[in-house]
């Protein structure tokens, strides 16, 4: 096998309520979504030969899942330790198992407390529980990732002039999306002067470029090209795929002495995954439908916008200006509301929009017959993306 | 592609010295282990662009190591939160990764200070951080792993009349080994009569039957069999490969209820992932010349050669007598002396041990013309095993 491509599909899709207090536990919330996307499929929990998962911590292990599902065995797991950057990398690291026949049936979930539990973005563990050169940033008050991405967006807007309305851009579009979508968790309409009033949270970052904190989970169920084709649903294939980083890739910690010399922090991981996710799926950006970008902040979108090639660096700004990543625009970037304003589940709830503007479910937000959709997950030196195809 | 059969080779292995105090850090022995693996297959840092490993909170990430060795750009990478049962498991998903064109060389490590750093096994963590069902067992002293094995190896006891004595052939037969091993750990020689002096730890388990606790590092080079034929080393090949476990596999904590509920307690994972493992490489266990079988304890090694069908259930108590598991027997076991007698790096010892035996490289160790090997990572419900082959 020369590639991944068009070996694998995405076959069902799984997700709970999105809440700011699901009243249940983590592993409730995972059985849930699981249980739901092994059904979409067309599948029952004893077809299932395998489960994967990330967490930093804060979740349920796959092994343990397997458990509940009373999965009859289990032919492969993952149990990655990792944050957002992993996202689309589990269903890569499934599509992998089953493409060389460790497993049949896969399937990836993140579930977490995110609001009622564990914050991992909070900042409420940094100064006591940092750890390596965090210790020396937690007493300055930097102890969450919106302030490290906050300073390296700086640096964007002082290289390139990107203005904080730009952001305001991404901000609007997510929320005129989740308005159009039940699940989501925010849905009252927001104006790009609503958003400029807000105080600076985190300079440049006011409180709508900020991800929501969520309780809920979400789960993919993947399979080879050959056994979608006798599913339920249309397959989605994984026509492209990238899970890696840069030079000095360290990811861990809010910013360590590698995020530190990281080349040029106007970029990110997605630059150098580019070739090989394009490389792969034998397209162009200008050939995707419809984008669902990971974005713990709205910089973090703009920043990958460029450096996947969508437009040039630095002209990200203007790029998201002008509804082009609006519905009915060029290139509409989280159809769902994204984690801006749909649900923050660590960018698993991006791969589960991405199936079903392909599979043409997504109602009154649907792509018009969206055929490429991207996902990303982001961690600035490292990440992941799919390119997915109907 | 139908199977993993063939289609990657391992082509580098490095390894620390084992001691019991390293007075470095994790990070260093993870450096050293990796550039030994990488000069070992005649490749540079740069070469390599994929790095995975597993750990239970005890070692450093993938992502750090990556920095470290100064890799120009990292195209997969894992961080399994795992314990032994991941150790030929994340070289079946390095080969996963490489098979699937998804990274070209990958290196797999596993770095520990497990004498003078964390202590995983000890249980000294075991009543103040207790969790889930661990809180109801550790007041009653329950609080290691050896609790565990040690009762769940009563029962094979209870039930097929295996004898102390025939797990002392276990412990007699690694040393034996080790005292062949420069880098072994313990190497002054060991009689059956010594060991069963030796008063209960943990009953049944004596003090030879229990592994040992070391600081130090392994690693191996991971890539496909079409590049491994251009490096320095014959290639040694992946043949056979099973990651899973039956039933219930539920795998953390000390003793939680899917292990109570767990079928039959003189079985294992092993037995669940025997199909697939013979299956893929097309072999039987008659075909092995030397298996490297993970060994936290004795009694597991005893479980396991059972479970894989080198000898029926009930009956490995006969099996490991008679000298036919040790260097000249019939099937040679732990040639390096393994965890009980080399050092205990979690299982990926063994791997780099059935490397140098495939190679001819293992000295006065050496199972004379020896072609094909077992390794095995145990986690009692879900391990990983792989067949290798010259």
């Amino acid at each position: 096998m020369e590639s991944l491509r068009d070996k694998c599909a995405i076959v069902g899709i799984g997700f709970t309520r999105f809440s700011s207090n699901s009243g249940v536990s983590v592993m409730n919330l995972a059985l849930e979504a699981c249980k739901k996307a092994i059904e979409d499929a067309g599948l029952t929990n004893r077809d299932v030969d395998a489960v994967l998962t990330y967490n930093m911590s804060d979740s349920v292990p796959a092994t343990e899942v397997a458990t509940g599902l009373g999965l009859s065995e289990l032919n492969y797991h993952l149990d990655q330790w990792a944050g957002g950057n992993a996202s689309s990398g589990i269903v890569i690291t499934a599509a992998m198992a089953v493409a060389t026949g460790m497993c049949k049936y896969a399937v990836c979930f993140r579930a977490m407390n995110g609001r009622s539990g564990f914050r991992m973005g909070g900042g409420g563990r940094g100064i006591t529980e940092a750890r390596g050169e965090d210790q020396f940033l937690a007493p300055y008050g930097w102890t969450s990732w919106a302030h490290s991405f906050a300073m390296f967006f700086r640096r964007h807007m002082h290289k390139y002039g990107t203005k904080a309305e730009q952001l305001g851009h991404i901000a609007v579009a997510c929320r005129k999306h989740a308005c159009l979508n039940e699940r989501a968790m925010q849905r009252k309409p927001l104006t790009l002067e609503e958003y400029m009033q807000e105080p600076m949270r985190v300079d440049p970052f006011r409180k709508y470029d900020i991800c929501l904190e969520t309780d809920g989970a979400c789960a993919v169920v993947v399979t080879t090209a050959e056994r979608a084709r006798d599913l339920r649903h249309r397959p989605v294939y994984i026509m492209g795929a990238g899970y890696g980083g840069g030079p000095l890739p360290n990811s861990y910690g809010l910013c360590t002495s590698a995020w530190l010399n990281w080349p040029d922090h106007t970029e990110s991981y997605a630059k150098y995954i580019a070739p090989q996710l394009w490389g792969m799926a034998g397209v162009s950006p200008e050939d995707i439908d419809v984008a669902e970008v990971y974005d713990c902040f709205t910089g973090e979108v703009l920043i990958q916008l460029e450096d996947l090639g969508f437009c040039k660096k630095g002209e990200g700004g203007a790029f998201v200006e002008g509804g082009r990543i609006e519905l009915g625009g060029e290139l509409p970037v989280n159809t769902h509301g994204g984690h801006l304003s749909e649900a923050y589940i660590h960018g698993l709830n991006h791969v589960v929009e991405a199936v079903s503007q392909l599979r043409g479910d997504a109602g009154p937000r649907q792509v018009k017959d969206a055929e490429l959709a991207l996902t990303t997950g982001f961690g600035y030196t490292v990440g992941s993306a799919m390119i997915l195809r109907r």
